[in-house]
């Protein structure tokens, strides 16, 4: 793929960023849980004290994926990243968008010396496991997760 | 239990918090697992840009358990809070102080006006599960823990 970018976020690209995360709920079957809005998705990563990064990649003048992270404190390990969403627009999957969208989260660990990086994975999603395998990524199974919900 | 007291924590509580770290760690059969020092948990928790907060239950002077959490980003719910950690030493458990913080921590979340309060269990923990089904916490079975560490 020509002109493919990998670059930092923009408020520009907010819009994009929802879009697909919406597309991401509903292909984990969750569409219903997405409550975000498209003005808090700005103030949080571009506003006065901004709780999240991301990265995105660009194709031919549109957003077509992205990686959205922020430092996730470790009582075990300190400062690690937690890469909250990673995702490639449906039709330009396997063509080696993630691949760098993913690496270069490895060098924002790197460069930020963080000791981990984390994420989690639905246990039926078999393309993204075998991709996380190539990195010898490691797979915990005993853990569960727990929430509780506030409405608003 | 007399004299049993809720409140933020501070520095001088650092040193207790991580030997009650490595107790919890133990009893999940991962005692190797905890790289963290005392050091980085004093600059994260209470140095120039702080990483965590944390709550303890203080009896007769001293930190018998405490919750350590961080906001969260979630791109379906917005800034949520993660609670990383929350734990009562062994010889104290079943005496209602785990109650105590675990509702403080709720109160917290209502206070920062947050959409969800979110943590992972072992899944072979089953006092630490009934616990969590009294307040009709939501569990999620489906999703693996991913990470890649960057040795230091």
């Amino acid at each position: 793929m020509e002109n493919l970018k990998i670059r930092e976020a923009e408020k520009k690209d907010v819009g994009r960023i929802l879009f697909l995360i919406k597309e991401l709920a509903t292909f984990e079957k969750e569409e219903d849980a997405v409550k975000i809005t498209e003005e808090e998705l700005l103030e949080d990563g571009f506003g006065k004290s901004p709780t999240y990064k991301s990265i995105v990649a660009e194709y031919q003048g549109e957003v077509i994926g992205f990686a959205l992270y922020f430092i996730r404190y470790s009582t075990w390990q300190g400062k690690t990243i937690y890469l909250e969403d990673f995702l490639i627009e449906d039709k330009y999957r396997s063509k080696g968008v993630g691949k760098l969208l993913f690496e270069e989260m490895i060098a924002i660990s790197k460069r930020l010396k963080v000791r981990q990086m984390s994420w989690q994975v639905l246990d039926w999603n078999e393309g993204a496991i075998r991709f996380y395998e190539k990195y010898n990524a490691e797979f915990g199974e005993e853990w569960l997760n727990v929430r509780l919900l506030f409405p608003k």
